[in-house]
Formats: C-alpha cells, structure tokens, sequence
C-alpha cells in the first residue's frame, strides 16, 4: 500500500517538545520561533525529517504554522483544518486560530514587546513570506531574527535522516522533449530578460527540466535537490551523489554539471562576484537562497520560476501519455466501481477496505508507480469533509441509504490522474440527487465551456457554481487545480478559482471538481481531469475558441441524476461521455465488469 | 444643449505647438516632458484649463499621454482610441502608439538615453504611476525630474481660466445622511487604522462626504477641490471662495474649516510638523501630495481614499431617489424610442438630431441637470465603434436595413442614469437579431444572477459572454461600471469586468451592459443599471444570496429578438421585465406613447 490508514497523530507529546523548545528559546534569548509546515523546497508532500510541525504539534495538515513563545503558543490553520486540529494538538498547549481572519501579524503584535527578537529558518519561509513577516513585525518594534540551526531540529533526537530515493532518468517516449532543448529554451528566456542566471528551487522545476524522477517526498516523484541554470552554459545540479547510479550519472553529465549539495553556497557566492544578474523566484524561493546571494554582492531579480510556464503546456507526447494513463486509469476505476456496486449493500465495506481495493486494482494495472495523494475515502457524513483523511479511528462503514466519495489518483510514467466519484448506498434520498444534479450542472458547464484567448480560470470558475447559487447552494473549494505529467498532481500556475489569474493555454490539464457538501449528512464531488484544446471554429464565429478534451473516462453515477433537472445540452453531454467512456474503456474489461458499464452508461432519456 | 457636434480636432496645431515645446525643453535642459491627459484630480472629465494634452496633440480621448523629445513624439492610446487619434493627430509629428502592447517606457528605453533628464509635471500623475516611470527611467539611467511649471501652461498663451462654478448644497431629502455623519464613519476608520488623517484629492469624495455638488467639469457635478480630514476635529476644505455663496459658506462651515486653495501646502506641512501618519491613495493622489508631505516629514500610508467604499453603498434614501431618477429617465426613453420609431424610416434621421431629440426629451422632464456623459449615438458601422461620439462631420443618417445604437445618460438631483439600446431601422438581418439575442441573453444572465456574498465583479463577468463564447464571439469591454448617485457615471471600485476585484455589496449600482460590434456593419449593446439587493432565500438553500434590482425601465426591441434562441427562463425574465416597465411607465405616458409602450412591451411567447 501507497497508504497508510494508521492514527499517527499523537497530542500528548507537544506539551514536552514545546517544553524543550522554550528552553531553546531562553539559551538563544528569543521571545518566540516559528514552525512553519514547508521544508527547505516549500513542497506540497515533504519528507519525514522535514516534518517538523507535525513532530512539534502533532498536527498532519498540508499547511500550516506555529508560534512558540516563552509563556503562550498558537498554531495557524486555514478553514479545510479547523476540526481535525483540535483533534490532533493539545489545545491546552496551543492556541488553534484560523487563517486568514487571525493571521501570525497580529499574534505577533498581541504576544510579543518591543525589543523581542522572533527566530525563524531563513530556509523554511519564501522571500515574500519573509518580507511580510518582517513588516508586521516591524510595525510593533519585534526584532525577526534568522536562526542557522533550527530550533526544532536541534532537541528532534530520533529525526530520520534525509530521503536517499534513486534518481530514474524519464525517457524521451514520456517527457517528448530532450533536457538539453528544455535548457536552451529557458537560457533564451533569461538572455532576453538579461539575466545571467536563475536559481531553481523547486524539485518539480528541476525534473521537469532535466527529465529525471526522484522519491524523496510520498506521492509525487521529486527528487530533492537545487540547481543554477546560467543564461549560458552547464546548469549546475546540486544533489546528494548517492542517488545517482553510474548509468544515471553519466547521462545527466551530458546536460549539467553535478555538484553536491554542500557546494550550493560556494556557487552562489561566486555568482555575487561575478557581479551577476540572478533571477529568484520571490514566492517559492526561501529567504535563505535571497541573503547568500545579497551577500555575496549578486543583483537579483524577483520573478517566477522560468519553467513553470513552460512546465504547464504539456507537448504531444505527454499529451498522448496522459491519454493512455487515464485509459488504464479509468478500466482500474470501472472495475472499482463494478465492485463496489456488488458489495455496497453488503454491510462489509468502509472506507478502509474500498481505498485498499482501489489502490489494489490500480496496482494490477503493472504500471502503478504510485498513487497520487492519499485517497479521499468518504462515507456519509465524513464525505462532507473535503480534505478528509481516513483513519482507523475515523474509518465509518458504507451504510445503506447514504453516499460515499472517493477522490483518488495514480501516478504512472505516462501520467498523473485524479478523479472523484460520489456513488449512493441503496436508494439516494430526492436531496442526494436534486444536489448531484445542481453539481453535476457545474462539472458539465466547465467540461463544455468555449472561451476565447485569454481566458483565466477566475474567469471560469463561476460557471460551476451557477447552478448551485440559483439554489442558495455553493462549496467553499476552488473548481480546479492544474496537473502535472509524471509530477505533482497540484501544479501551478493555472487553476480553476477565484485565484486563477493566469491565461489558459493549450496543453494545459486542470481538474474540473465542483462539489457540495451537507455538513453532518454527506459530500458530492464530481471530477474529472481537462485538457485545454483549441476549438474548431464554429460557424459565424470570428474569434479562435478553446475549451477542454476530457481525459477522465468512467462513468457518472446515473441514479443520482434527476434528468428533470438538465437540459437538453447537458443530458447531450452526459450522454456522449458515457458513450465514450463504454467506446474507450468496454472493450478492456471482462464480461461481468463490461455488463456492469454497459448499465452503467446507457443513454438516459429526457423526461 | 449639454453637448456639442463640433468637429474639435484640429491636427494641424500640433506641429507648431510641439515645436514651442522643444524650445521650452532646451531651456530646461530636458531630453524629453511627459503631457498625460490627466488633471490634478485624476478626473475622467477635465475641465478646460486642464485639457493640455488636447491642446498639445488635437487628441480629445479621455484617456492618453504624450512624451515629447527634441527630435521624436510620440501618442500613447489604448484600444478604444486607435482609430480615433491618428484622425485628430498630426501623424508626422506624433507616433501614435496603442498601451498595453506599447509601453511608455519601452519608449524611454527606445528614445532617451543614460543621463537624460526626463521632465514630468508632480501634479498630473500618480503616485503609483511616478514609481513606475522611476523605475523605468531609472533601468536606463535616465533622470525623472519634477517641473513645477508645466511645459505645457508656459507655452499655452490663450488658456482658459480655472473652473469657478457654484457650489450648492446636495439636501438630505437626497443624500441621505448628513455630512457630519459620513465625517465620523470615515474618521472612525482613520483611528482604528491609527491613521492621523487623510488627504482627501478625489472631488467626488469631497462631493459625497460634504453633501456638495458643483460644476466645474462638463456632465459630472464635480466640486474641484482638496481636503485634510483629522481622525479628529473638523476638515479642511481647500476651495476658491468664489465658488461659495455665503449661505453655502456658512452651512458648509458647520463641518468643515474653509480655506483657501493656496493653503494646502502649508496646511500639508503643519501635518508634517506635528508628526502625523496620513493616508494617501497612490492609485488616485498625485506625487504632489506625496511630495510635500515627505517633505514636510509626515509618515504616510498609502491606502484606498476612504471614502471610496462608503459611497459606493446606498442608502435608502439615495436608492430611494434613484428608483424615482429612473422612472423618470424611462419615461423619456420611451417617449423617444417612440418617435424614433414613427420616424427612423422617413429618411429624415440622422445620429445628431436623435441624439438632440433625447436631451431634449430629458430636458422636458423639468429635472435634467446635465446628461452623464455624451450621448453615443451610432448608425450602421458607427455603432461598432464603442466610444463612438458624432460629430458635423461623422454624423451619419439612419437607413433601412441598419441598426441604430444610443448609449446616454442623465444628470438627476436624486440620481444619475445610463441606458443603451439598439434598434433596428425598417427589417433587421437574421445575422442581427441572432447578435442582438445573444447579447440579450448575456444581459439577462447578470440580470437574473443569484450570487454569495463575497462574490466579485470578476466572478459575474463571464456569465455576460457565455452565449458569445459558445457562438465564436465575444466583445471586447468590461460588461459593468459603477454608477454614483448624482455624481459620476462611472464610479469605483465595484465593476463587473476582468479587473472586477471588489466584492459586490447591497446598495452598490453597476451597468450591465454587454455588446457585440461587427466592425464596418453594426454594433449592438443592450444596457440597464442593476442595484444590488439582498435576495430572499430559496427553499432548501443554505447561504445568504444577492441579485440585482433592475433600475432602468425602457424596452428591449422585440423585433430584434429570435425567441427560439431564448431558453423558457429568459423568456420569462424578458416579460416580466417588459410588464414591470408598461406597469410603471405607461400610465405616464399621453396616448400615443402609451399604445407604442404596450405594443413595445407585449409578452413574447415562447415557439
């Protein structure tokens, strides 16, 4: 298992760790430290000897930060997390407050004096993070004080050691462009912009440009490291020698020049005296990356990772793979939903035992590298919990009469999937279905959007919404989240929500997941995976259209649509999907599996 | 009339002019001087002694900026004006150059060179906008230096005087609130900021907080003028006494001290002396401001004027009062499309005696104080221009077979309208009534929204393109403005646009108003005011809901709609609407009018 459905949390061993902090605290003459949940790569999954907010709070949340000071201690959560944190910290040692109506400004101007020095990593919070920290605290005269040791990291005992995965090289059949093109492309842009180098902090940046893969971190193939990429010549990749194989070694020799990890400092010192022209990405970047190089006398330029953008328009060939991932996705999720059918009513199943079967028949794939974030196994009232994470305290059974959801996703060399279906238990009452449909309504308007050049993911995000805003309904999530090719299944910079500020593009792949959840009763989420595609222009049009090829294929479940409820359009898409779900998958499956989609997808009628 | 055809460009008084320029550049040793079109105040309109880029290029836009260098010139427009400028600017001498794909400072870098000194007037441009000119003059070693002449004035033989309208008085009956209560709610705000005081340089904001109006720029009833409002103790309001009656005089110094506009400088310094913390808005106030103040060594906050939210909410008596400006205003309208109709197709009609017919229309209302802007009034091909304004010389007559474009609004002591509608003379094409209900079903769309609290402009903007999108078109402006209330047509921050990041509020008034241009043929625009207003909730719904509250009241042309593209709810939506209208309106229409009204305004059914 890719999974673990163990109760990690423990809040019995923050009172003594905060103890042991605050003497840190005394012997550093410091009012207060900061434990932020970000490592040194502000990665969504880190490593377990980065996970220094959980070991300090208890607290499993992917984000997140604590305050300690001598006499008081807060921990900040935003809204997805402000149930499970009481349940997982002491509350008698932290305060919970949630972000962003009570921000660590103005605990900071609450808690600390004039004169008090605040500690924090220099390696754990982003440039920007860091300027504003600086702001809040210098509006009430706090000192911000960068700590070389973390203070955490100095009383953490048993800390594990740093992850060691091998480093894989991902093929040309699966990346579609060489490192050395990808290297040539992002130099071009720096020599326009008239940088001399740009300093890449992320992982994912890192292989997606020298098309490697790594296992440092669950659920996502990053391999931990940094690199230098001048605006000519050898990147420099900064990365423990013990996870290159030979082989691998001398394949990444032809691109970059390999250095270990020790030796970033020294490169980015002689980059200062250079009098170089650095560019830094203000808000994945750590502070610590902005002092070496202010020291070392480099100018630096505030702006974006450079491959970001080129990262999120996936070429032909990883556009092919992700076709075929989700083909292979979509035959484990039908066999899944198959079986769950048969033994829903069974009284056997919960949440527990139908994420195992899942990542099971994912596994019998043979391609399964991994799933791509633990699986959202919801039943009941705990399907109304949209960051739900099953335990086996929290671990309810599939009762009749209720809904469940699953959110889950796969990673394989030729793609990344994510996909949420909502199936009732028994019979769904009238409410479970008028709610499936209003979401449903949302999925299709996003899945069937034409939209000119342009066009940001603010800009469509209401569209999902409507239906439920006609009924007084709406969730608090966004609608989607891009998606990477053999990477991260949360990849920036283009999102479907109040947020997405950036241009769709072609080539990019969002999830389309509108959802609605009745606290206490239950959660619907429907989500597929979309692949922005230019559109044929329609007749009369004047102006180049895009919208989205689905690449998501498994049925929608049909007893929760009320087709009173669709138009004409809607029941016209919903029937073509599943024509092409049937069309794609059918043929992959065995004769009771196929029977069951062939049901599955049949055509339904309007009323 | 409030508005004049006259054909005002004169290209040929460039030449001459920028060459007077060059020589005032030489004698201050400037390689080159920035002419925004910007007044003091940062006004849409600007009163005649501010109009220098006009003066200077022939361009009458309402928004642009010159720079002028000893040997190259060159017009910076956006969009809307390409096609406009080069027909009123000598094209030999100035380079007409369209924002954003051309920057002011791409042509610094281009033009000048390092050492440079490029002269700017400290009054005319924003702070925002100084840092951003610092920061691109500064890249190519060019020095940005204030001139506290303006080239443009020393030059400028026969400018007009300063603007010296009346002041009067707004009444309660229309305001709502008096001014010594709007003075306290901002003052509040001030302390709990812990803010000293605020520069007030927005005359619309003085208008509100002060319950003033006056008449110093055309179609908006602007008082030009500045002020110091303290969190504590009365303001100061800087303004020539000659505006002030003296019972206006003493109402007005109830609440505020008044003093002469050549104090501001020493009013600014005592701030500076007493060590106050004063906000300034860098989006709206000039470098001036911020100039003086460091000077005078005040520490300042760059905040919204905050006034700015406040106004853009309501009360009930100003919502009150619009209710009854646009029963009225309707009135007029239908009273026009009327004869418009008994006479588009005598041949006799042309743009200029239509839109002399609606002011004069307006005026018969007994209450017209000015329109709100001038009155696009746009035949066949001219209606495709936007911000098309006719003149002698475009003036174009209303033929068969076209469509007919007004866009107008009026000035009202309890409110401010603004209304489109499109025509069609004699029989409309097949290609115009599927445009027309395309667009109307965009209208519909935010009419009819039902949206969360939190919901912003940005988040209602696409609802207005979809049944564009889907038919390959779009239109290429924000679908919605604010609206003040007797104070300007276009009022911030609320608009529904792709910059639209305010959250709507209940008393807040935006146009909805999308459009569709065939450049060369017709352009189509169907506009109404919308309040935003609570909604009750809907059975089953869980979150409080807002809509819109329709204000304007004048039919939408049956002859241009194709009901089968119409869904059963737009339908509805569209009788309804059309009930509402002959239900307030046609009982105060004389006979003839009213039979038009009823014909204009019977149900549609649906086919």
């Amino acid at each position: 298992m890719f999974q673990s459905f163990k109760d990690i949390a423990d809040p019995s061993k923050g009172k003594p760790r905060v103890a042991q902090l605050r003497k840190q605290l005394k012997t550093r003459k410091l009012a207060a430290f900061l434990v932020p949940r970000a490592d040194e790569y502000q990665n969504e999954y880190v490593p377990p000897d980065a996970e220094r907010l959980f070991w300090l709070t208890g607290f499993t949340g992917s984000a997140g930060m604590a305050i300690v000071a001598g006499k008081s201690a807060a921990l900040f959560v935003d809204g997805r997390y402000t149930l499970q944190a009481p349940e997982q910290v002491d509350t008698s040692v932290f305060d919970i407050l949630q972000t962003p109506q009570n921000t660590p400004s103005d605990w900071i101007k609450k808690h600390l004096k004039k004169g008090d020095m605040l500690g924090y990593d220099p390696k754990l919070h982003t440039i920007k993070a860091v300027e504003q920290l600086q702001k809040s605290a210098g509006d009430v005269g706090v000192c911000l004080t960068a700590q070389h040791e973390n203070l955490v990291d100095s009383i953490w005992k048993d800390r594990p050691a740093a992850p060691r995965a091998a480093i894989s090289l991902h093929p040309l059949e699966y990346s579609g462009e060489p490192a050395s093109k990808k290297i040539s492309s992002i130099q071009r842009l720096l020599r326009k912009s008239k940088s001399s180098a740009a300093v890449l902090t992320l992982p994912e940046s890192i292989a997606w440009l020298l098309n490697i893969r790594g296992g440092d971190v669950p659920h996502t193939p990053l391999p931990l490291c940094f690199a230098i990429l001048p605006a000519k010549g050898k990147p420099e990749l900064f990365i423990a020698p013990r996870k290159l194989s030979p082989s691998v070694r001398k394949a990444l020799a032809k691109d970059v020049t390999l250095r270990e990890p020790e030796a970033l400092s020294a490169s980015l010192a002689s980059l200062g005296k250079a009098g170089a022209k650095v560019q830094l990405d203000p808000e994945r970047a750590s502070q610590w990356f902005a002092d070496q190089l202010k020291q070392a006398g480099a100018e630096f330029v505030l702006q974006s990772d450079p491959c970001i953008a080129l990262k999120s328009k996936k070429n032909k060939v990883e556009i092919a793979g992700t076709r075929t991932a989700h083909k292979r996705d979509g035959i484990a999720m039908c066999r899944f939903l198959a079986w769950l059918d048969a033994n829903a009513l069974t009284g056997k199943l919960d949440e527990i035992k139908s994420a195992k079967k899942l990542e099971t028949l994912r596994k019998q794939t043979g391609e399964l590298k991994e799933i791509s974030f633990e699986t959202i196994s919801g039943a009941g009232a705990n399907g109304a919990i949209v960051h739900y994470r099953v335990s086996e305290s929290s671990n309810a059974p599939l009762k009749s009469g209720s809904l469940y959801l699953v959110d889950s996703g796969a990673q394989y060399l030729d793609g990344t999937t994510d996909i949420t279906r909502t199936v009732p238990v028994g019979e769904p009452t009238k409410d479970m279905r008028r709610h499936f449909t209003l979401v449903l309504k949302g999925h299709i308007a996003i899945s069937a959007a034409r939209f000119p050049k342009g066009t940001r993911g603010v800009d469509l995000d209401p569209l999902a919404r409507m239906a439920l805003w006609n009924a007084g309904l709406d969730f608090d999530h966004g609608t989607g989240h891009g998606v990477g090719s053999y990477l991260s299944v949360h990849e920036g910079p283009q999102s479907i929500s109040k947020r997405g500020m950036v241009a769709l593009k072609p080539g990019m792949i969002l999830s389309n997941e509108p959802g609605y959840y009745r606290e206490g009763a239950y959660g619907i989420r429907i989500e597929n995976l979309e692949l922005v595609t230019p559109l044929r222009k329609v007749k009369g049009g004047t102006r180049p259209m895009m919208g989205f090829e689905t690449l998501t294929l498994a049925p929608i479940d049909h007893r929760l649509i009320d087709v009173l409820l669709l138009t004409r359009d809607e029941l016209k898409w919903l029937n073509a999907y599943h024509a092409r779900v049937l069309k794609v998958i059918g043929s992959e499956l065995k004769t009771k599996d196929k029977a069951w989609l062939e049901q599955a997808t049949r055509p339904l009628e309007a009323k």
